[in-house]
């Protein structure tokens, strides 16, 4: 038996704070003087009033949230808050049309940041800051799933690598989940605090460097300008960009260790070290082609690779160019780009690179059992070996990936999109990324999409951001038969 | 340490067996009175004589064949049969440039089936014969794998369901290799003489049932005929090829138990079911389309579009008409197809279906694991449980797949094709089809590719023939060094 009390209680805390993370809006809304007040106040009594009738409904029973409970109401908290979350765009009148609201609410609250608005220049203050901060509220969902679900559910095997500190000592960053969970959100909401401000320095105006961190933080991508970060055309914008989408991309609990000044715990770490030394590989071998295709300076055609590789990797999906245009071997690196994701415990959705580096280990590690077939060569990361689940789990959320990946593309080529069209809005879809190939490039948008397709991909970017399994289990027989 | 002697007895005795199997090229040379007579007699000569010279050099030394000889005697078989295999084009001149007659016989002896031949029916019959034998030895082969090389080797967890008779009972066919292998030969040069006389009956002439008796049973799909099967516009041929490509792609002890009548031992085996269902239902599915823009009747659209999924799934590869210029959606499916394969322990290239059903039935009891973590959900297959350590095998086989396939794809892509053709030539080739999609569909030929895409694609082909493990751990440091 499933106790939807215990859930609808959950939903309705969850209701309330979504209420309180409306109030910035409301308060850039009123000090711009915007027209979306109204509908952004009237957003926030709904859903505050709505979730407080369904925490005050129900007794607080916290014994009966069990693996089953706990999967239901990780797919219900990114249901309710996308259904509440597009009341601002539908009250306001800027996304009047249903299954655009419902796009642009689940891009935002997943972290992929598609957008299928055509000019997002005209859009009230209110609205856009909401538009970001749905993707800061789904940053700070992932770190609770992190932190707090997924080592509970035990959800692609990744769980291991999420909360336990590097290094060769299995001693966990704080014994606590609620103690650990509180110094991830204080470099999150640090971080994103220091990331505005250095915006702001740099020249963005106070809106845009709001905004800007919001999404940084939260591997998003959104912006508040139609030419997204290419529009602020000043280096030291760029490298802050850089290095806080990096930051974004790192596992937080390694942030909170090099904060402590233990970088040698944080060099110990095998994804952490494939992450870096991937990123700085792809950044160093696309300079040259960018210096030599776009004419500008050497510094500018490195800090122009350095910007969309990172922004790729770790699924932020911010654009200064569009690097597709060049030739099709770009293309086909952007492509691949798609399927990377950055690190475990860090805001970035995708694959990540725990999982590349389990299934490389562990293919290396099968020539040599070829070899030495007596022998015992155990799949070692950060010094402790992996067991045979885990890495049977992980291979297996690589294929079903891929195969979601197959099957999903061919949804969208059936739908009558063409082939890259529909490879790339599904890779970029379920890796949470953003931009992607052919019509849906680094400089288009979602829009012409039918209304089928977008609510596909919605689904798609929901699978990929809570990891697929808490998704499909839902859909699967065992779930709902009774015990 | 490697013991060269032993493996140099081996490809001793092979070449000489080589040497033997072009005998019946000869005797067509020599009765249809063919310009390449001497050509074809001077390479036997040329195999048989080097083979003496190797075999009779070192002593026998069973003893000295371990594991690591056994890969090496495994890849160093395919590049010995490749080197002396193509002599019969390089002598009549009729393949006179390096990199084709590479590419005609290694595509050959994995059976295949891409041709750089533009126009084949003006190649000399004897030489058509020795290409078409070349794959029917690549068939020989991979059942001599099958049955005696992979089950010691352990290669790409697949053995325990090869040599094992289907059901819950485990008892093996016949304990001695030997004689299984005895059986599996049977069967294999059974079907082949019967399915010659059936196209003979049919209305081939002679010369065209027995080369495509040779390529229908090791699922090569070299044809004698520019048009390939199209050619014989016979729906008795047609069927009699899609019953024998069938079976061609079935588990030969399967066969030979359904030949002494225990027809429920092959409905018990998991593999069996899910490739004859999966083949009845993309059939039933492709008929309407087919039937639709064809504008034939329905019986030789059902026809189509059962030669056409048979000879895919099976990785045979003969063409009956093109139905990728249909639709993009055909193109799809087509293209999807190229990664299906049929049955382990058949001639059928390709992942085959055991690893597909691992792989699919594993992921749905994870789902199953997940909402009861404290029961043991065991995967089984043919009613038996398949231990951990071999399901890890398969789902790394199914990545490192697809890593070669992407990695595949962008070394064509960036040696200068489209992506459409780079993705299609690497799939085909990697799964041992032949035909593809875009610039090589199944009515083209692989003869404008460069020099290198050619060598690249036989590596590919070499690789996907011999379940990659047996290629890639040579390229391991573990192999080469000694222990």
């Amino acid at each position: 038996m499933i106790h939807y009390t215990a859930i609808g209680k959950v939903m309705g805390g969850l209701l309330m704070l979504l209420a309180v993370l409306m109030v910035p809006s409301i308060l850039f809304s009123w000090y711009y003087d915007s027209r979306d007040l109204m509908p952004l106040a009237h957003s926030g009594l709904i859903s505050g009033g709505f979730g407080a009738l369904l925490f005050f409904s129900f007794k607080r029973e916290d014994n009966l949230i069990r693996k089953r409970e706990g999967y239901l109401i990780v797919a219900l908290s990114w249901l309710f808050m996308s259904v509440f979350g597009m009341l601002p765009y539908l009250f306001s009148g800027t996304i009047s049309y249903l299954p655009d609201a419902i796009f642009e609410t689940v891009s935002g609250l997943t972290t992929t940041g598609a957008t299928i608005l055509e000019d997002i220049e005209s859009m009230p203050v209110g609205v856009l800051t909401w538009r970001s901060m749905t993707q800061w509220i789904g940053g700070l969902g992932i770190i609770v799933l992190t932190v707090a679900i997924f080592p509970l559910l035990g959800i692609g095997g990744i769980e291991l690598f999420v909360a336990e500190s590097p290094g060769p000592t299995s001693d966990k960053l704080h014994p606590r989940i609620r103690e650990t969970a509180k110094r991830l959100w204080f470099v999150y909401v640090g971080l994103t605090v220091l990331v505005m401000i250095l915006y702001r320095i740099g020249g963005m105006d106070l809106f845009d460097a709001v905004n800007h961190g919001l999404t940084t933080m939260a591997t998003g991508g959104f912006s508040t300008k139609n030419a997204s970060m290419a529009h602020f055309d000043i280096p030291f914008i760029h490298y802050v960009a850089i290095i806080f989408m990096f930051l974004a991309g790192t596992n937080f609990t390694l942030i909170y260790l090099g904060l402590k000044g233990k970088f040698n715990r944080v060099w110990a770490s095998d994804e952490f070290r494939a992450y870096f030394t991937t990123v700085l590989f792809f950044i160093l071998v696309l300079t040259g082609p960018i210096y030599y295709f776009s004419g500008t300076s050497f510094e500018q055609a490195f800090r122009d690779s350095a910007f969309q590789i990172i922004s790729l990797i770790t699924t932020t999906g911010y654009v200064t160019a569009d690097y597709t245009a060049y030739s099709d071997e770009m293309v086909i690196i952007f492509f691949m780009l798609l399927f990377a994701g950055a690190s475990a415990g860090s805001t970035s959705g995708g694959i990540k690179f725990i999982r590349h580096l389990t299934f490389v280990k562990n293919s290396l590690l099968e020539f040599k059992r070829m070899v030495h077939p007596r022998a015992v060569v155990p799949l070692k990361i950060n010094g402790e070996r992996v067991t045979g689940k885990v890495i049977t789990h992980i291979m297996n959320f690589l294929l079903i990936y891929l195969a979601i990946f197959v099957i999903g593309s061919m949804v969208m080529s059936f739908a009558g999109y063409d082939m890259l069209t529909s490879f790339g809005s599904v890779a970029t879809s379920l890796g949470n990324v953003g931009p992607a190939v052919a019509l849906v490039g680094p400089m288009d948008n979602f829009a012409f999409f039918s209304p089928f397709a977008k609510l596909f991909l919605c689904f798609l970017m929901l699978l990929g951001r809570l990891e697929l399994f808490t998704i499909l289990v839902l859909f699967s027989p065992y779930f709902w038969r009774a015990n």
